[in-house]
């Protein structure tokens, strides 16, 4: 599988895209705000003058109602403190950036109306925006050309299968399973922790020389309390079960086993340590913060305002089948890859069932972590 | 009708898609390699160094197989240069833009596969693309950012149906016409003439400040040859025939003749002296040269290397249909926005057979303009 083709949320705004089923993202954007405005306020106030011109990234922006959520926030302070000090409003040049495979076209539309807003409530006719396509494990922006990068809910797609673990790989490891789980051997939670680092070094490299001196850059992404890899908080559960909802297909014929052996998500929860070093090994940023918070499973179900018109056929579905249709939005374009179209509804369905009987048992969370850096001189 | 939201080339890879019946606009293209060179070169060694940078936009890039010919070619100049020179490869900011209408997905998928040919063919890894939706006339780019300005077949297209003739006006100035005709009164002339030159001159006024001391601009548009904006060149005979065609569907009873009656197309075929004038007028840019050359019809026809697949399918059809199915591709999503869907593949069969009788009684060909400009100290 090669992740930069594959891995999209899912386009669209049908029933099962990401547009409509995107309420976590937004919930985690949201808890990140006051970070936000202290990074975008040392920009603008670290120098004597604001700068003339500002270039601001959000990696990872997808494509939904969360898309422009975190620019119109970066807008509304830079605006605020402009009027506060009675400085014009800089020129902003506003990046979004995903995989090739991003659905570019229902952003695109939607910004002439957005600038128009922002036009009319703001007076700033000066807001560029582009489509960045391309992998932020590699360079995609010139030298020098940012001050601030965002990124939520992106770093912890891997760039690739780790090695070893991949479809074709020989030997099958991870039997069962999709990602490290308990029963995985040592050789499958070092192939990931591995590739995490060099994928997160390979991150920071490529944004060192795109950015400015004292740039910053704000990073959420989904991770892990503790140490042990094999904890059974951050999304390890999701994967715990979508494997189980596999294999309940598999006795009704519907999946083969090897199927489930031969795939390991491109995936991984990270540990505030592991950021941290990453982070110092490479070089090229100051560590300001890193903060873990929870956030419940049951967060993508409640006061979902993009899919009010539809909410008399949402309270209809359990807990679970709202649980499963905000992971279907995200992993269903690599699902759907390796074990073919015709068994989604069905896998997700079972998946639904599974995380009701599981969200019975417990109050299952996500663990979310959030890194504050500066780029050093 | 908001051209912005409605004016897009046919999207997609179908049969009436623009990247299957863009034969024409990439003959356009190929005609203008010399003075893109002598621009590029310009740039390159004006100055004592080959600039650390070079920004350079397409403008209505459109989305098919021409859409990274110029930058393909562009990217060939430079690398030749730099190659000579014993330089090293400049960083390159490309900005590819249209209407957000555009089918910008189409382009970001084919990227990762064109940079990476770029890379092992030149060895050039510092290219970045991004994808600008916006109209060019309005400010679409931070200031200062461009060293070169491109554009192929498309400043022809108005911001807007000419004010007094759009679907709402009160009077029916240009009955049964949908252009300027021999026929229409000189209100009618005077609408599209002052509409053009508006938009033009805010074309220039939006570059002027986005572009570098020295920068340069080549565009190329559909044009005439003479002051008189009736003559039976230039692109003028297409929309006639079109309204021929439209008419043949009112004795059908499929369209009502009030519906041509409101329909005026927001395009314009300038002859080079209004080129000329605006370009003065505005003050910002030196003329370098305006030059006129003429294209067949039938270019539209030969050696299509993109639907070599189809060769047979298309050699079934006679020169006229070949010629409705490449103006089918540029003028459907707005003749189908006032018209309605359904009568599309009627209109434009019966406009093939019209194209075949004009064709039968003379050569028909469009007149192009081609442009090149400095932007003043």
């Amino acid at each position: 599988m090669e992740v930069m083709q594959v891995l999209h949320m899912n386009n669209g705004e049908g029933e099962t895209s990401y547009a409509k089923n995107s309420n976590i993202q937004r919930k985690i954007i949201s808890e990140t705000n006051s970070r936000l405005k202290e990074a975008i306020l040392n920009i603008m106030c670290n120098n004597k003058e604001v700068p003339e011109s500002i270039g601001i990234a959000d990696l990872g922006c997808s494509s939904g109602p969360n898309t422009l959520m975190v620019v119109t926030e970066i807008i509304n302070i830079i605006y605020a403190t402009c009027r506060k000090s009675g400085s014009s409003f800089p020129e902003l040049r506003i990046s979004l950036n995903d995989l090739p495979g991003n659905d570019f076209n229902y952003i695109f539309r939607s910004l002439p109306a957005f600038f128009q807003k922002v036009k009319e409530e703001k007076g700033a006719e000066n807001c560029y925006a582009v489509g960045v396509p391309g992998s932020f494990y590699g360079r995609i922006f010139p030298r020098k050309s940012l001050h601030f990068v965002h990124s939520s809910s992106s770093l912890h797609w891997l760039s690739q299968v780790p090695v070893g673990l991949a479809t074709n790989a020989r030997t099958t490891l991870n039997k069962g399973k999709l990602y490290i789980s308990q029963t995985s051997p040592s050789d499958v939670i070092n192939a990931y922790v591995s590739q995490f680092q060099n994928d997160f070094s390979s991150f920071l490299r490529s944004r060192s020389p795109e950015m400015v001196t004292g740039g910053r850059m704000l990073l959420s992404l989904m991770g892990r309390s503790s140490i042990d890899p094999t904890i059974e908080d951050g999304c390890y559960y999701q994967w715990e079960l979508l494997a189980h909802a596999l294999s309940t297909l598999v006795s009704k014929g519907l999946v083969e086993d090897e199927k489930i052996d031969s795939f390991n998500a491109p995936y991984y929860a990270p540990c505030p340590e592991e950021l941290k070093i990453a982070v110092e090994k490479e070089g090229s940023f100051i560590v300001n913060r890193i903060e873990a918070f929870e956030i419940g499973w049951d967060a993508s179900v409640s006061s979902n305002s993009s899919t009010q018109c539809e909410d008399k056929k949402i309270l209809l579905l359990s807990m679970g089948q709202q649980v499963a249709k905000t992971i279907r939005a995200v992993v269903e374009s690599m699902v759907e890859n390796h074990f073919g179209n015709e068994i989604m509804d069905d896998l997700f369905s079972v998946y639904g069932d599974l995380v009701d009987d599981y969200l019975y048992k417990k109050r299952a969370v996500y663990v979310n972590l959030v890194v504050s850096l500066t780029r050093k001189d």
